[in-house]
């Protein structure tokens, strides 16, 4: 805590540096400058700030049905009549849903898990939303789930294990397509993506 | 506004998001990425972070002397009794100070200006704290002043301007060695680097 040893000394601007850099991808002298920055707001403005977080951290909570972040009861698309209920898109985190509804073609619904298996970080399938997607298939209505979790290892492995749980269920299950992405220079594309590009290839 | 319009649906959080997309050099992907992150705080935590902003923005305010940011009516090295008052180190913002202090080897005191000259960003003289620092000299028993600006365009106009209104109530003004690289930020400077400037510190 250099601020407070050295005599520049205002305590509780360290402590809301610290507080930022708490976040993810901010050190402590980003936090320092965010801090000073915060400084310079009207009394309205922080206050504003201080709100914010107090409101979303109170109101905001996991839709009953798909899990997304909502301070509703449901998430809009979960209550959303023209939505189709049985294709189900499965994915790590609110931002993808974010991602796919950018598309404007997905009709279906989602199922955010929260994470993605990884033992070395110590999150186990324990740990994410997969039993509530169990509960959703046992439910009925579903027909196909998609699993759109990142092509890393973490995400493949999530995909497998879902996999895994729900075929025994009837269920059809599907990954999303790996190629090269559209706009991409061939040149530059790295081996696994060229090789699921060729593997995958379609006729024209 | 994508978040609410794509039905990832949650205000509150896009409220959030906003507020840390206020702050520089956080954009609104990252600010998305923040307000999930607080997301997942404890009620406890969430708290903590909106107390320590409205905390700091109301206990912390200039120095009624050298114009430092501090919780008390005057920072912690106006009040040390063993500092030089007779030397005063001007310089741009409260993380210059704690750059300085970083050294241990300035034992004078400080002024802290809030801002360097720059009309083109609408930063007239001022809106800077220069009247302050003529009332201290004029208050007696300042007998050399260092400027202590960045080596910019705008913080040297900063030092020549202090410097013609200074130099007329016959104080030695003097100026950071040219050790700092041309261009550089004085808050990222290294210890050594900075001690050198100001030991090599010359008469303007």
């Amino acid at each position: 805590m250099p601020a407070e040893r050295n005599g520049s000394g205002a305590l509780p601007l360290t402590l809301l540096a610290e507080q930022f850099a708490k976040l993810p991808g901010i050190g402590m002298k980003t936090a320092q400058r965010l801090a000073y920055f915060v400084m310079g707001y009207t009394d309205e403005e922080a206050e504003a700030f201080a709100n914010a977080i107090i409101h979303a951290h109170k109101t905001v909570h996991a839709c009953k049905i798909c899990q997304n972040l909502t301070d509703k009861e449901l998430c809009p698309i979960c209550e959303d009549p023209e939505r189709d209920r049985s294709t189900v898109c499965v994915v790590e985190s609110p931002k993808d849903v974010s991602a796919f509804e950018r598309t404007r073609e997905y009709r279906g619904v989602y199922h955010v898990l929260h994470g993605l298996i990884s033992p070395i970080d110590g999150i186990t399938p324990d740990k994410l939303r997969i039993t509530e997607l169990l509960k959703r298939v046992a439910d009925g209505g579903i027909s196909e789930i998609i699993m759109a979790t990142n092509p890393t290892p973490e995400g493949e492995a999530t995909a497998m294990y879902c996999s895994k749980l729900l075929k025994p269920l009837g269920i059809k299950v599907t990954r999303l397509a790996f190629g090269l992405p559209v706009g991409a220079i061939l040149e530059y594309a790295d081996e696994v993506t060229l090789y699921k590009a060729l593997e995958n290839r379609n006729e024209i």
